[in-house]
């Protein structure tokens, strides 16, 4: 006899979680996950016909042990659920963007806690990113900026006072305010879900990106753009030290693994670690030619730089600068 | 003995193809489609401790159905390339933006075959999205318009030139030049994938929808923008129409649709069936209500309508131009 039973999940839960290594061991978990969804449903079937379909009321593991012997299927109602892709719904992710500085800000939401971050938000789009947050439901905890910008204000501080449980974040080392300094080896956690922090300084010293590990993508900043890297001829910019923190802390994570970056000036909204490794016209040379391309790009000085930079070493709240400004 | 043999399988491949619902009756076609995969390592364990690694030259079905009995698993060696979401790499999926005319050009591939189509490419963008499918490896088939555009010159005939496979493809009752004429029900291949054509007038005559069911995604053209929609006040426009078209043919796909439309003038990138029906501040009201608030808009005219309407008509390729219009 070759029993073969097994259990598929409905959208909410991404399938791994319902094939634990070994066997049925981690089901509790797995019911829990299953009680908190809303869409979720599974059926009971022997291969061919659907016998009974499960409710929040039945105990899922008790069940799935009983049917095995049995011979009998749990299954999924629709298997158009079940797709990997972007249909997975664990999750929220928005890429959102500012036509003004070309800059790009990210939502990302655990959807069954409703916890969500933004990264780099620009001050001009808040109201927009704001209504965003009402709309689909969502309870932000942090505003969290990759580097202090020099193209745009950041819009934690005015997120701040419309949300005022949510905590602005950037790198220690930067020195500008926030509710929260981070540093490498830092984890933001939102729900169940959690960035790794990775210090990449080159572009400014307090350069972070954020490591999604569990859905495969990195947050990069201005360290690594798409085909191409921030400027490091300003604001404590090393092309030596940008290439060094690209090199180990992005280009040593899985090829597969998106690259969403804080800009792009070419209309593309996502590249791949492997693609940057094999493409990136300046970042796949050597260090020496990337510190030369680097040193000899005669870039004009950045428009919004004089109002940027002590903007945004205050969280972006005016009302701060002119403080700062005093004293 | 309770057992419980099951397969996982590595980054290239959905998960729901090694969990056939009567056991592993399609082993073949797993194991064809782990032989084609690069990236694809499947380990065998006891559960606690990998005994060994499954290369190219093992049977897969034959092994897994040896397995079962003695107890052991077959699993995948890396879980994190399991990870539904956008880790999925059964397909590629890239949105493109033009910052002139605010349209989004989409890529779409099946990562097996690298069959490709690119839904509303731009004329002013098809050098960057030409390189772009040259260094992901791609055979462009086709270029498929949403319809017939009235801001930008479309790119379809410029990218034949360039990637003279490729067949562009519109709305037949649009009466533009195109290789392939599209009506409702129509399907766009490529790959192992597939778009099933809607119609959805109202903007223009001739405007399509494209549902990609596989991956929960609808390509809205104009129809439906994110909290918006396209004009209704020239080319065949009518307010009346356009409810109905979005109604019965966009808000009747499931919710957690993904809908990624032709434009977006906020900064937007994408929306869902689900937030359109309650949140867009013009189709969530009464036809009336629309048709009162689509014939109040007092739009000025479109910028490039004179020079876009004729190129679209021949495909955006300039000597059709100049032949069409001394016919």
């Amino acid at each position: 006899m070759r029993l073969t039973p097994y259990l598929l999940w409905s959208s909410r839960c991404a399938i791994y979680h319902l094939l634990p290594p070994s066997g049925y061991s981690n089901m509790a978990g797995l019911a829990s996950h299953w009680s908190k969804s809303k869409s979720a449903r599974l059926l009971i079937s022997n291969g061919t016909r659907q016998l009974h379909i499960l409710s929040k009321r039945h105990n899922v593991p008790e069940i799935v042990q009983n049917l095995a012997p049995a011979g009998l299927h749990v299954t999924c109602q629709n298997t158009r659920a079940f797709h990997p892709g972007i249909t997975d719904d664990s999750f929220i992710f928005r890429q959102l963007l500012d036509y003004k500085s070309y800059t790009y800000t990210y939502l990302l939401a655990d959807s069954t806690t409703n916890e969500a971050i933004l990264i780099d938000p620009v001050i001009e789009t808040v109201e927009r990113d704001y209504r965003i947050i009402q709309e689909l439901g969502l309870k932000l905890i942090a505003a969290v900026n990759t580097h202090v910008h020099a193209d745009h204000v950041t819009g934690s501080g005015e997120m701040k006072r419309r949300v005022p449980s949510c905590k602005s974040m950037i790198a220690e080392v930067s020195k500008a305010k926030a509710d929260l300094k981070l540093k490498a080896k830092d984890s933001i956690k939102f729900g169940q879900f959690e960035l790794e922090v990775r210090s990449t300084p080159g572009h400014t010293n307090g350069c972070l990106s954020y490591v999604w590990h569990e859905k495969g993508m990195v947050f990069t900043g201005d360290a690594l753009l798409i085909r191409g890297c921030g400027r490091t001829d300003f604001q404590e910019g090393s092309a030596a030290v940008l290439y060094d923190s690209v090199h180990t802390q992005i280009f040593s994570l899985p090829q597969h693994f998106k690259v969403f970056p804080a800009h792009d000036y070419t209309g593309q909204t996502m590249s791949t670690v492997g693609e940057e490794i094999k493409f990136n016209p300046r970042l796949r040379r050597s260090k020496s030619e990337f510190t030369d391309i680097m040193n000899n790009l005669k870039l004009p000085y950045p428009k919004q730089i004089d109002k940027a930079l002590p903007a945004n070493m205050v969280c972006g709240i005016y009302d701060d600068i002119s403080t700062a400004s005093s004293v």
